[in-house]
């Protein structure tokens, strides 16, 4: 068995390997002068059991390039079977043809990875759980809903409520509620004519409670932001938010420091730079629930 | 018939389809807030022999996904024929493994072009022949040299010579040679021991010729630089080089200026931005090459 990493997540990549007794096996992912990846294993790999560590978050297409470019050198280095560990499944939201002529990026990505060669995938929730079945070779679906709900338990809140920031996100929250034993909540955002703002009308008692919100992905940040101020103001005590997959990308930041957010939760199925650490925002590890996995 | 453009080479595009006297069909290749490619197909391509045109140059792996995410939604919108015109094929240097372990990612591009449901590929000048044979579907494989060699023909040039800076290069180099009328020369670099400088050995009689070095692609520049200097300190006459991929990364551009090149011609089958503009460069256009094809 060898864990390699490629580029995007190589702490949640070493910690992995640490879970599961052994360290990162020796290989280079660097860049060709005109921006072509060059990948360099430098230990054997014949007959191996190769886990390849892989978030397709952003710089997303490069990532995903690296992924492929490695499954390739990994069979035609006679791997005995080539694992995937993709926490972070990029492209998830083009999941279906919601106008005329749209590709379904997230059917494309499955079968880039099949063609490369991988005969397993490993991933953490999916946004959408359809995607397993774009997939013809075994794909193991992961949870984060017990590593976040964890994290609230041992804060022991009292009067909680699960709130999904939209009708999508209701099993999820539903899941939550039952582990914290709380009422769930649904924003029901609707826009009663083209051109007029939305109105975001609460389902559910929140008065005086301790919302948490829950979401898979948080990207800008305006739908959970807006849903915290509309919980506040709606006359919450307090909002917590959580997600599986902080893409925070654009102004995410700013929006959280500036809301009605009091902690934000976030794993580490995307790595977190520097530029967006904020005093907020606590992140907790799938490293041992993907060791567990593997 | 459509043709429609991904964002390599736009300029190009518009050229081609006026060559075959139409217009660049409606659509927006965009990108999401997270960096994610968003394509918007504006009119029905239902039925339609559809051409995408597409090199794949830097930003190489945004490049390639552009034209997967662009098959993938022409293949679900029920275009007739996918025909992919990719003018400079990005990894086609790794082509064989040289070393154990080595991807072979010209090979892992075909498959996912084929993959994502491309009829067939008009493609130009690949770094090696052989990736024609990576395809199951028809590939076109055009030539540039009869382009660059019409244009030093039309210069009226004496005492030539057409010289392949390595050996891999000398057939391309045979092919100028019988179009301008002229004898050939090869730089033969050899390494008389490791850590030992390359010593520039010229097969053929440079001596007060007018020199044209030819190669398909000219990256960071360091060969054809130091073959045209060796050329003129051997007694060449004068050294004009010519290729037909101008890559040109990091250091190129500053090379070629400083170098014995008097001129430097390529074609605009990766487009020349702004900032490598330089005197010594003229680019002829491959778009009636390509518009003929189509
Ligand atoms: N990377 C992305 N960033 C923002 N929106 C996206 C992205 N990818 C897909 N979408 C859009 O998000 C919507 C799907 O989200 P959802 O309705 O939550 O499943 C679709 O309208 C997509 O066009
Ligand atoms: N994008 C690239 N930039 C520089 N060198 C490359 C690139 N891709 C492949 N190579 C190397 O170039 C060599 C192949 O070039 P050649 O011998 O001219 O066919 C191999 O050693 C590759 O490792």
């Amino acid at each position: 068995l060898k864990v390699l990493t490629l580029n995007s997540n190589p702490k949640l990549a070493e910690d992995i390997a640490a879970h599961i007794g052994t360290t990162l096996g020796k290989c280079t992912v660097s860049k060709f002068s005109d921006g072509e990846v060059q990948i360099n294993i430098e230990e054997s790999v014949r007959g191996c059991d190769v886990y390849v560590i892989q978030s397709t978050c952003a710089p997303v297409n490069q990532h995903i390039m690296e992924l492929l470019i490695m499954i390739d050198a990994l069979k035609r280095a006679s791997a005995k079977s080539i694992n995937i560990v993709m926490p972070y499944y990029g492209y998830a939201r083009q999941d279906r043809k919601a106008r005329s002529r749209e590709p379904i990026a997230a059917k494309l990505v499955a079968d880039l990875i099949e063609t490369a060669g991988a005969n397993r995938v490993i991933t953490l929730d999916l946004h959408a759980p359809q995607i397993q079945g774009f997939f013809d070779i075994p794909i193991d679906h992961l949870q984060g809903v017990p590593i976040l709900s964890d994290y609230f338990e041992a804060k022991q809140l009292e009067d909680l409520i699960i709130v999904s920031p939209d009708h999508g996100g209701v099993t999820r929250a539903r899941r939550m509620a039952d582990r914290l034993k709380a009422p769930i909540g649904i924003i029901d955002k609707r826009r009663p004519r083209p051109n007029v703002a939305e109105i975001m009308n609460i389902i559910g008692n929140i008065e005086g409670k301790t919302a948490i919100l829950i979401d898979d992905i948080i990207d800008t940040a305006g739908t959970i932001t807006l849903a915290a101020n509309a919980l506040v103001e709606n006359g919450a005590k307090e909002v917590y938010a959580c997600c599986t997959h902080p893409v925070l990308s654009g102004p995410a930041i700013e929006r959280i420091n500036n809301s009605q957010i009091k902690e934000l939760v976030i794993t580490n199925s995307i790595p977190l730079p520097e530029e967006k650490h904020s005093d907020k925002i606590t992140a907790l590890s799938v490293a041992p629930l993907i060791g567990e996995a593997i």
